[in-house]
């Protein structure tokens, strides 16, 4: 595996970023706003074309139903998602200038900086250190540390107790809730580094956009922070709509917003974002796909949770088809969307060397998910989480379907009638409520949910002893109850069911479509061999913004007519094109600067094209040239861009052009 | 004119909508949210095909430079759109339930409806009545009036001036400010009809909604009520990517958001939509079009405010070149984009006969707006406003420009230098300080900004009287000053100017796709003729959510595998197919079912297919079959569906298949 594309020069790449109009901070004329981005043309384009491969991809070739559902949620919805509880982040205000910072990042930058003030002071000193790694955490392998920096390092000489305790703490950072936190910051008078002040205590900051829906002021409602939730409380709709057979899937690709404490890193931590999330619904007793064996043979670089906790970081080339069979991969369906994943990511051009699918750690998944694995893209600044892929069980259906009353669940007819035998108890109200009183019913409810273990034993006691004694626990009627055989029946009753009933488990592959985006473009990120000031993207014809290029030799009026017509024709037969006619350029600056936008075909119209009709055909990555009619040229751009053809099959039957003196700039 | 499609069963047009999943109230198992709709399988596909073809009808055919802005916006941005100050109702609070109401609504509701309680009153008492049409505005002709029911009608006799009192006041009701209206509810004991309770004076009710963006809380953030402002501050980029070239376009589509008191009419008022967005810079010297030869032909229905003012409402069909010609529409530019609206409306399958442009009236555009044309459609709910098409001069830019200090104009260098010859003022600042002393400066800057006309007349006054009186206006120095020949040198310069530097105006097309969605569904809901409870939408193959069905004749094992390989043909091939293989369903039933999602094409496996591997294809609009391979039938539905074939065409060639039996439901 070679780490080549890490190399790039990152601000050359910003800086065409910027120039190019790919992205940029969003009201910058304003002074901007942290987090938020605007696409310009080139960036709309291509985060288009990511998003319509996903559609072909996914929703046409899958048959899944795709959804739009509203932005604007209400409370009660992301209370019962655990949303309004949980996706929140703990934050202290400096207590004089009123800036604010991540809790856990603050603890964690202070201390670090301690420990590191303590090396430095004991190699002043001279003393051996046993540990200058300063301290271990398993954690995720490679990910940048997301801190506040700790302030300038003093040499302070720390007792070696103390060094352990703040070792300590630090390994599980992730552990402590606001009062831990704000304990620690009384206890080690943790001070904001930036100014030497002291914060407030902890309070909660939820990360999602808040408003208020309606004129009354009193519904609440969030921005959501996920496409899934709009999803899941469409069931019904969805299963209704899928004649109700399993399994099927959702979709949905739009915009979420996450009220980010500090947004860094351009697209990768904004505050504004384009997902594309699936929502696969499986029968929790039967996960194997039934195209799995279409995928089986693919090999993925697997990073599995067992390797990390063993402290390696190097993920495996595996088939998807045997990390299933062993185990490594929990199900079928799993590991036919990683399968899926791994195909779309290489069809829109990120490099297979700087891809891996690293597993949860058991304490980093959600305590309901059986699985979890993340498509990983290695960019400069170190892997980055593109995709997620999850077995979310039954946990969010089940969560919506509690709270609303709503079944979201399927009905299905078993092909044969199940019959069972099973214990039943029956209650004799006449003696059974006068004797329990107010505790009859919840006596009741007790007995029926007793299993046939529990039910047998309860049943050689009355028969044995002619008493039974039962306990609750739930106030008000706590204690223990004494049940005669008057009071119940308890026999074997046969019982026969036709349908079964259940929640469907949810695999949830979501893709976040700017951080693939970004990748894309450091992948993509090149630099011709002759000349390094000579920048490109080499996106593949698919993502490419713009497909075509149509310029003239130079500034002469006979190419007005034919340029219009070029790129008129391909406009209608829906090819993006592009005509630089800024006759002051010359054309190797032209093809220079178009390059730059990474289109990769170029029609450039000469003084032989009044003649005979010809144009040439120029190839970015290559920059060679064939020369035919406009008719054939134009058809040929629209199969390069379509995929039915490749440049090497043009290059086989179309002779070369020299185009030694066309693309250079001097 | 024909008015055929008004006359559709709306409720079994809802609930076919609703049962198809077209769209349904968002979070509908939580109780719903008024004003925010979910789009199911059918409705988000209607959708993005309707945005597809949008973008190459737009974007890609005139180069457009589609961008895709935050839809979080900072506050100040808007206050300087004027959004924040004006893009609001004034609101009455119940003072008793707290239920909230329109005040401009509530007065319109309950004067009308006391002057329909004079009508009756005087009609008992056998009165005759000089007006019983009730209050006469002029406003927009069939416009349904969005009002509050007024409440039960008493039959109250008034007094003739009150009569007239109050039609005064009904035909100016968008005049009054928030203190108007609080004095008209005093004066006439306005109360809430549903509950007769008084209301509180009216407050201002801002129409976006309100969040905070960071951790601070300092930074208010509006969800942006339209893909304007987005578009506009970025105009300098945009240029720049455009390489200086004028004229240009920008797009965008995206989600925007308005906090409607009272949502109504399903799809029509939201208070969250997708909007698409085209702002075209144009030179306002010059607003000819290049491609507007192209369009001058086309015949548009159009409805100019003169027309509207003499209180009629047929459209006249009218070449748009002609239009142009004899100013009834501004500009080149402006008819350009009203016939490009067009086609893209025929195009999607809009009705014709259903359609109309209506020009603003004087009262009704924005103060800065030198003409606007909305693109209205007529469905069972009036006429709607689909797209607006406004010359919004240079309003936006000069807004943004002037608060951030930001230069967004045009550079362009002059073919020829510009030489001009112009009188000039200059101060003798030794003595025209010393005697002007605080005015000095604002007297200075008056001269400066003087006419040659002006400064004549005070070059003369000057050399006739040794003596001229300047007037200055604004405090603190307001009053007149004396100037005498030895404090300003006035003469003629010649003025050499070699860039002219300019703001684009702005012409401004902007779609509701949402409603187009919705007009688009009642214009395509259709009824077979045989049976009216089959129902179905007659989309276009482009338009169409899923292009074909693909189902077995009957249970059949050997039809599995057929059923498949056509399934998956076809969705490799990009084109969305449904497999309908639901055993227990008639094909006739199934035919039906799939007819109301509006599928446009049908194949059909049966048991000839395992012997010669033939398989039918059934259009839905004519219920024709014909028979023919897998491969020709799969080949075939691409090329209906990329509209390079149509069905005519395909029945020319192919002989029918009899489809007496297979139709049926019985």
């Amino acid at each position: 595996m070679t780490d080549s594309n890490l190399n790039i020069d990152r601000a050359a790449l910003d800086s065409l970023v910027l120039k190019r109009f790919f992205y940029a901070q969003s009201f910058s004329i304003y002074n901007g706003v942290a987090g938020l981005y605007d696409f310009g043309p080139t960036g709309a384009a291509l985060q288009q074309n990511l998003i319509s491969m996903w559609r072909q991809h996914f929703v046409i070739e899958e048959d899944m139903l795709e959804v739009d559902c509203s932005i604007m949620t209400p409370a009660e919805v992301l209370k019962t998602s655990g949303h309004v509880e949980k996706f929140a982040d703990w934050m202290c205000k400096d207590t004089k200038d009123g800036s604010v910072v991540r809790a856990d990042h603050l603890v964690e930058a202070v201390l670090e900086a301690r420990l590191e003030g303590d090396i430095l002071a004991r190699k002043m000193a001279g003393v051996s250190i046993n540990n200058e790694a300063g301290p271990v955490a398993v954690a995720k392998p490679d990910a940048k540390k997301n801190k506040k920096k700790g302030g300038p390092i003093a040499a302070t000489k720390l007792e070696d107790s103390v060094i352990e305790e703040f070792k300590f703490i630090l390994a599980q950072i992730d552990n402590y809730d606001g009062q831990g936190l704000a304990d620690l910051i009384t206890k080690y008078d943790i001070r904001n580094p930036d100014t030497g002040n002291t914060v407030t205590a902890p309070a909660m900051f939820n990360l999602m956009f808040e408003s208020s829906i309606g004129p009354s002021g009193n519904l609440k409602g969030y921005l959501r922070p996920e496409t899934a939730q709009g999803q899941f409380v469409n069931f019904s709709r969805l299963l209704e709509f899928n004649n109700q057979k399993m399994p099927f899937a959702s979709a949905m690709v739009g915009r979420s917003f996450r009220n980010e404490i500090a947004p860094r890193q351009g697209l990768l931590r904004v505050r504004e974002f384009t997902m594309a999330e699936v929502e696969h619904y499986v029968d929790p007793k039967n996960k194997d796909h039934p195209r799995f064996g279409e995928v089986a043979h693919i090999e993925l670089p697997l990073l599995p949770s067992k390797v990390q906790l063993d402290g390696k970081t190097a993920p495996t080339m595996m088939r998807i088809g045997d990390a299933v069979a062993s185990g490594i991969v929990d199900n079928q369906t799993l590991g036919y969307f990683l399968a899926r994943i791994y195909l779309y990511l290489m069809a829109v051009g990120i490099k297979h060397e700087l891809l891996r699918f690293r597993q949860h750690l058991p304490n980093e998944m959600a305590h309901y998910a059986t699985d979890c694995w993340d498509a990983e893209i290695k960019t400069s600044h170190g892997w980055i989480e593109c995709v997620g892929c999850a077995d979310r069980s039954a946990f969010d259906l089940t969560k919506h379907s509690d709270y609303t009353k709503e079944k979201l669940c399927v009905r299905e007819s078993l092909p044969e009638p199940l019959v069972t035998e099973k214990l039943v108890c029956e209650t004799n109200s006449k003696i059974f409520g006068p004797k329990l009183k107010r505790a009859a019913k919840p006596v009741q409810k007790y007995l029926e949910s007793l299993s046939d273990v529990d039910l047998t034993a309860i049943q050689s006691n009355l028969s044995k002893n002619g008493k039974a004694t039962v306990f609750l626990s739930s106030t008000p009627v706590d204690g223990e109850y004494e049940i005669t055989p008057d009071m119940v029946t308890i026999e074997t009753r046969t019982i026969t069911e036709h349908v079964r009933e259940y929640t469907p488990n949810v695999i949830e592959p979501s893709f976040g479509v700017g951080r693939i985006l970004y990748s894309l473009l450091e992948h993509s990120f090149s630099v011709r061999d002759d000349d390094e000031r000579k920048v490109f993207f080499s996106f593949k014809p698919a993502v490419a913004p713009i497909k075509c290029l149509v310029l003239p030799l130079c500034s002469h009026a006979s190419f007005a007519k034919p340029l219009q017509d070029v790129a008129r024709r391909l406009r209608t037969g829906g090819v993006p094109a592009r005509v630089d006619d800024a006759s002051a350029a010359k054309i190797g600056r032209r093809y220079a600067r178009n390059d730059e936008l990474g289109t990769p075909f170029a029609i450039t119209v000469d003084f032989q094209t009044a003649d005979d009709g010809t144009v040439t055909l120029r190839e970015r990555d290559t920059t060679k040239q064939i020369r035919a009619s406009i008719e054939e040229i134009v058809e040929l751009v629209k199969c390069l861009v379509n995929g039915s053809t490749s440049w090497d099959d043009v290059l086989s039957k179309h002779p070369l052009v020299n185009t030694s003196a066309s693309d250079s700039t001097a």
